[in-house]
């Protein structure tokens, strides 16, 4: 019977999660009302509880009624004390967001970056400095933050906190966590993920598309990522790398993609072909100059839009038949209601849409096709960080014993 | 509190179905083993059993001993009284596969088909015989059937049991279930899914790959579909229509397609295309004599392949190119560990899978390329219907409340 005490605390452990999982869903409430809505017995409910408030993931409210009979009790809420950090590490920007338990915006914030001026090392120094301030700045707001987990565009082993490859930062096997944690309080737990499964959960929970259970979030940068949220989870796969959109082939004999192959679906869609195509006096690679950001990049390609220049207009109208096309393959393959589009799909989501929602159409099986639309995210640059933090918090309110208890 | 009642009768049936799967996962075991492992109570347990046992979803065993203390009380094991039926309506085959609740075999054949020469009346009055016997079948051995899952290879409306397009079949918007369930006893669960989905349903239950947590399966047939489990569980979608690989656009300007459209992956890579190019005299809707079964069509391009036919050997390597192809297309977006084959991919997987698999390498994100395998499928042409009586199981171990009780 050597395994009865482990299943005693995985039920316990469950029983936690579970009552913490009523309450975000159902707000405070007495400790009766969490025994009735969740079947578990009131005395266990009460042990419950106080383990939840030793650990400050919940907080005691007012005196709040169970039901029609009994007296009332005190309340129950989640804890404002506790929160998270999440920030994204892209191409040309760091993006940080901080929140507490409950979901508010503590911190948020986004910073010019270099990643193809900087080696792995300066990149990691930069993050560090990101992470020690965006750390600090919920301190001093009166939050604890439990962790922190940042957004890498690449193929990520998130159980060994290690970006495998990130083509378009030009890293293979960078041991992130461990080079994060350094510096930092060992109780932190600090994490590295995808950045466009972070954002897809961001959207999942915050978004324009917020609580649709079959949503795809396409990351518009210079590279290409896809995060998708199927049947209400977000889809992982045997080692987390799903939903790698970007280098699906699409053309036979195509352009060089930043992965070393040819012809991806990130060379037809790109931030890069963008610029290349209308605006290549700023490409990437080129001259000495600063590099503009990219919200920069974006405004001057939506001054020529707006003036309608035909080279603009032509080259956008093809970006979005490319971005149709690969909805199609989204929507054959995952079903979603919606295809949520972030970053520079968003900015110019009102001259992409009509190419591609047309592209779609054509190449799509009629009937999901006909039930999924576009939608361009509100999120702004903010959707994979917050995904980052959102994640943190997810995995508290899983497995609240891994917050250490008062005392 | 008018939702108290509910939520306890939902607390109820997810105890019901706790214990359920706790007795088919750890085999059969006392009243007392059962509390300690799923942490109910020991009454709560016994009352939970008895509805079971009223049920007749368990049966009572020998003693059995719960541990090191403790008198020994009698075990609870799955009962073989219950059972399911799953048939398979393809392009040129009908499969059937009866089961009873532990998973042991009680009926499986196969019917030779020919949907193209059948309306939709025709196809269902055979589908109905084929469903009739099976389940007189099942009762003649002593086994009471509970349900029945029709497979069909098209995108199937669950919820409404329509049939909403099967481009192979010819059909459009066919309620198969109203139509089926007219002579069948009432109380019978009738259901209609897609063919893919349940064989991968299958194949995570009973096939090579049993238990991978991230696999795709793949129908090698007239039509190709795809079904995939992601994160231990089938992918299903807004509509449940996940999947629908056949129909990805690989080519610009390609053949014409079953579904109307030109250049789906299943113009390069589906039973008809094999015929085509390596047995001409027996392509699909030619000539005026009967239509082979697909079993001697394979056997015949399998004789040429081993005679070295530099014309089959020629065909079949292109085939195999192109199942890389869309293996890396499933890489990149679900990163299964095994792509299982299936159908006439099956049979000859010698041939194809070389090809296949260094196509796989060149086009896929090299990390999970390189954990993934092609395997081919031993479940013969039964992998669908099988889980098609798996997914009636599934219902019922979900919800135990919908077998009805005795007396």
């Amino acid at each position: 019977m050597g395994t009865e005490p482990a299943d005693q605390l995985a039920v316990r452990r469950a029983n936690l999660s579970r009552t913490l999982r009523h309450i975000r869903a159902a707000g405070p409430g007495s400790r009766a009302a969490i025994a009735a809505a969740t079947g578990l017995h009131k005395t266990t409910v009460s042990s419950l509880v106080e383990e939840l408030l030793s650990r400050r993931l919940v907080r005691e409210t007012g005196l709040e009624r169970s039901g029609t009979a009994g007296r009332p009790g005190r309340g129950v809420a989640l804890s404002p004390e506790l929160g998270a950090v999440g920030i994204e590490l892209n191409v040309d920007y760091l993006a940080v967001h901080g929140c507490d338990l409950t979901g508010r915006t503590v911190v948020e914030r986004r910073v010019s970056f270099d990643a193809a001026r900087r080696d792995v090392e300066g990149c990691l120094d930069d993050l560090a400095e990101a992470a020690d301030r965006a750390l600090a700045e919920l301190v001093a707001r009166g939050v604890t933050p439990v962790g922190l987990t940042v957004a890498v565009p690449g193929l990520v082993d998130v159980a060994r906190g290690v970006v495998v490859v990130a083509p378009n930062l030009g890293w293979r096997d960078v041991p992130v966590v461990s080079r994060l944690a350094k510096g930092l309080d060992p109780a932190l737990r600090v994490g590295v993920d995808n950045d466009a499964n972070l954002a897809a959960l961001a959207e999942f929970t915050w978004g324009v598309a917020a609580g649709t259970a079959d949503l795809v979030y396409l990351t518009g940068s210079v590279g290409v990522g896809g995060g998708a949220i199927v049947d209400g989870r977000l889809l992982r796969g045997a080692d987390g790398f799903s939903g790698e959109i970007g280098h699906l082939p699409v053309e036979p004999v195509g352009d060089p993609c930043g992965c070393g192959r040819t012809g991806c679906w990130e060379t037809k869609v790109g931030l890069a072909e963008l610029v290349r195509r209308i605006t290549p006096e700023f490409a990437y690679g080129l001259g000495d100059g600063p590099i503009p950001d990219p919200q920069e990049r974006i405004a001057e390609v939506r001054r020529r839009l707006d003036a309608r220049d035909p080279a603009a207009v032509d080259a956008v109208t093809g970006i979005g038949r490319w971005l149709g096309h690969g909805g199609a393959i989204l929507v054959n393959l995952f079903n979603p209601r919606v295809v949520v589009l972030g970053g520079y799909f968003a900015d110019l989501a009102d001259h992409l849409l009509p190419a591609a929602q047309a592209q779609l159409t054509r190449l799509a099986m009629a009937s999901p096709a006909a039930r999924c639309h576009f939608v361009a995210s509100d999120l702004g640059f903010t959707a994979a960080a917050r995904g980052g933090a959102g994640a943190v918090i997810e995995r508290m309110i899983d497995d609240p014993t891994t917050v250490p208890a008062d005392g």
